[in-house]
């Protein structure tokens, strides 16, 4: 498959993979893949990690339900990162907020601005 | 700083950074930065980043001009990757393209869809 041959995975056989919504334009989150998880990515249109703590495939909302459905995938210019605009289910970040990225600098701290949903 | 302590980088010391147009909202990069790079980039406002190929430090646009002016940084619910919303002066791609994700996934190919500009 060229789509893989094209992709520059790094020693550890991972690349990163920055997953944004579609619609809102949000950056929700960011994950890693290795080859097997892009396959499974491609072959069945939802987000496939690969997580490095339980170093095991993982799908993306496989317990919580919280899927993200492929539109479009996109390689960087080095090869070495993945962009996807996905339709998100429920919400992305495992604390029950829409987006990961929910610390906001503000001067000498790291402030949350976004509660978990109920 | 207590900004710093809440980071968690990686076993070489690197945490990914994604940059993001505060106005258009495209992704436009990722790149990597190490406790150095975030101390510059908080101190001057300005993105720097670590090159993982030169070994060293780098202000974007150094050389091209195209520097990114930091609007809003975000840390992950993990503290391993950081979200910049920035101000992108020029182009943010090596490659003289608006991003660095411009090679589409259509069907079995990775397809450029974005001309550099002239």
């Amino acid at each position: 498959m060229s789509l893989i041959d094209e992709i520059n995975f790094d020693a550890h056989g991972l690349l990163p993979a920055i997953a944004q919504d579609v619609v809102s334009k949000r950056v929700l989150m960011m994950a890693w893949m290795n080859e097997e998880a892009v396959r499974q990515t491609m072959a069945t249109g939802f987000a496939h990690y690969y997580s490095r703590s339980r170093k095991k495939q993982w799908k993306k909302g496989e317990t919580s339900g919280h899927v993200q459905k492929i539109v479009d995938m996109y390689l960087d210019c080095d090869g070495d990162t993945l962009l996807l605009k996905i339709e998100q289910t429920g919400v992305a970040c495992h604390t029950n907020r829409e987006s990961c990225f929910y610390k906001q600098r503000q001067g000498d701290a790291w402030i949350i601005i976004e509660e978990p949903i109920e």
